[in-house]
């Protein structure tokens, strides 16, 4: 049977092994951030291709689909590094079920791809397809952002994770912008759609910075501060205004190129981030590796002296009650100088336990606040699918009116959206 | 490497992986509410004998010994059973760090006896030697409550630890009451103490009520009903009154006696509930494997159709989008027919597929609902406890202004002490 001591070795072991996975699944998500940028540009050139008739980027999309090609093998292979067979991969159920879903539409790439290269399909009707397998790859890194058990990690997935979703969104303004500088004026509902993505991004770079380490947030305010984007603020201006002027030809072409050099400096920063994240995970892996090191070597010492006669693992508790808030007991307090060790080392040993007991409450509640973040955006989806779905409302609708009673309420946007989904049976249709 | 189904299959590996931990756990969670009975047991004659000066119930303390030392072997080896080699045990870290706080104080258990054998020691440190050790106990409940996956199992967890607190609560109370119908009057605070401890008890029952199943909500009136309650409820008016009476000579028997006779038919729904959880996992562990065996079926007979020319795993998804809010690719829509399944299985898979979805969301809202409510009682604690410390407030004080906080801003109890918790740099002492 197992004493104290063996337990808290055990408990240790499990912080290496969730850290391991977590080395893993980040390494998997950098994979994915990679593929996600291939895929934005393919759709991009594809859009072009297919709006074009044919007669542009015929080539470069050609070029675009074996620069996916190469990034989808090594990300399918990093899918089957995972640990599928055991069973045991924390959050497994949740994470396994999304690479299916991406397994699936990259299965189906192919037949995509003939389609549009024989031009048998619409272009919204490709880009609603790469944006699926899109959506599928950013729920993963999802995923991968929900399980994590370490905060720090945990709010380097989040940044990172949000990050991606404000990548995605500029490529899907940069869609919008496109197709309405290329006929040449934007109608409301453009113009609607596109204030929509250009918020939502603000969002999620806001989350982004919330959680992002300092060094991250300075390269990205320095990204955010190039020329190219001045021209894009300038261009979104027009794109805007009502009612829109005529505009000039090469608008489109401009649109595209400024767009695409903003989202080319993202693609810099969430390379730096992804980086970042395996740095981390390598960092914390030799931190708790060596924790677990001196903790081994705390279980010999004490083996040794408790040969003496006394229970050699008193001297690791007393009062400090490994991280319970509860009154431990009193009993065995005195232990401390009978074993052998004397109240120096037994003090050092306690106040081990106590950093432990407080790291465990910190980290239990930084998690907590990353997750939350994380869910907020989730949230604020649903309840406004749930709105359009039972109310018959524009996407654009729901949000303004979600956004108008967190405002009016003075609360979170994200506790209008869970109050509108606790509500879900009043909202039947009319 | 693995296709989209496999990692379908995955998935539902992962679910099983977790319900048989969850099984395990449970039956230690069993163990552990055994044991905390006879703790409580023991807890209660030990005080008895100690503040008589050892005339009264030396005889029951040895036999409470006994039957506490019979059942600490038994959870023993439930702990021994635990898989805490491969460090991949499902929120382990704060498990094991429990289980390991929970070894040292049982064993200091057999010194700590002497010393009440002897007569070495005072009723009141007694006591607070065995509430630490079932707090710990309690803290071990409470982590298989947090790690559970399966919202059902939650939900009954999060019924169970908090049945037990409000016993253990019950049991604190009976401690109180016991000592001042001893001595014959109730000084201010004993009155205070006791009517926190009675208002906290009801705290529990009241989320045990919100939680539990229908059957063991049922069970649980029949007790509180029976003729027992009514004469604690008199003493408790009688210990309450102010300014109090003073009291008959035999009152603290009577006393002892029915509060005796509460604690014991908590017990017996104790016991409902613990039976009960376990049966819940073991019926869906049957569902889930069930579940993989017509996986594996349909695997096996799409891996016979694919080999005629397509891609078999097509037929899983189509619009269904394994769970994801985002447009998924309309791409491989009408590979329905084509693999040989025609659109009627098909259908029927994709029924699955979205039943599925639905049910991963479910499942995420239902957690989420749980361990909010598991959560709930901790944020106050830690509210008490900062405003203790930095304001000086007794645990009276403190949780007396939480809770006119939260009444005069008609907010949660558990909201008002997250925010104080958020603001804990403003509390600095003065």
């Amino acid at each position: 049977m197992k004493s104290a001591l063996g337990f808290l070795v055990a408990a240790k072991r499990c912080e290496i092994q969730g850290l391991e996975q977590l080395e893993v699944t980040s390494g998997l998500v950098k994979g994915v951030s990679e593929l996600v940028h291939m895929l934005q540009k393919e759709r991009g050139v594809s859009n072009v291709f297919l709006a074009s008739r044919g007669c542009r980027f015929a080539e470069q999309r050609v070029e675009r689909v074996d620069a996916s090609l190469g990034v989808e093998a090594a990300v399918r292979e990093r899918f089957g590094q995972l640990d599928t067979d055991s069973g045991r991969m924390a959050g497994g159920v949740r994470l396994f079920s999304r690479i299916a879903y991406v397994l699936h539409c990259l299965d189906a790439l192919p037949e995509l791809r003939q389609s549009i290269a024989a031009q048998k399909i619409s272009a919204d009707e490709a880009t609603r397809s790469f944006t699926g397998l899109i959506a599928g790859l950013l729920a993963v890194v999802f995923e991968a952002a929900d399980t994590a058990a370490d905060p720090v990690i945990s709010r380097a997935l989040v940044a990172l994770f949000n990050f991606m979703q404000g990548k995605e969104l500029a490529g899907q303004e940069r869609a919008v912008g496109a197709a309405g500088f290329a006929v040449g004026r934007f109608e409301l509902a453009d113009q609607h759609r596109l204030q929509n993505l250009i918020e939502a991004q603000e969002r999620c770079f806001q989350i982004f910075t919330e959680f992002a380490e300092p060094t991250l947030r300075a390269i990205w305010r320095n990204a955010e501060i190039a020329p190219g984007t001045t021209e894009v603020e300038r261009m979104r201006r027009i794109a805007c205004a009502v009612p829109s002027a005529r505009l000039a030809p090469d608008a489109s072409d401009r649109w595209f190129d400024c767009t695409t050099a903003r989202i080319d400096a993202m693609r810099q920063v969430e390379d730096c981030a992804t980086n970042a994240l395996l740095q981390l995970c390598e960092a914390k892996l030799d931190e708790v590796r060596a924790d677990l090191h001196d903790h081994k070597r705390f279980l010999d010492t004490l083996s040794g002296l408790g040969a003496r006669g006394t229970t050699p693992v008193a001297v690791f508790f007393d009062k400090a009650g490994a991280g319970l808030e509860a009154a431990p007991s009193s009993a065995g307090g005195n232990l401390l100088e009978a074993d052998g060790l004397g109240p120096k080392l037994g003090r050092s040993v306690l106040d081990l336990m106590q950093a432990q007991s407080q790291r465990l409450q910190t980290m239990s509640d930084e998690l907590n606040t990353a997750r939350a973040a994380l869910n907020e955006r989730k949230l604020v989806e649903r309840a406004k699918g749930l709105l359009m779905a039972r109310r018959g409302m524009s996407e654009d609708e729901a949000y303004k009116l979600l956004r108008q009673t967190a405002m009016n309420q003075n609360r979170r946007l994200s506790e209008v959206a869970e109050s509108t989904l606790a509500l879900a049976d009043l909202l039947r249709p009319d």
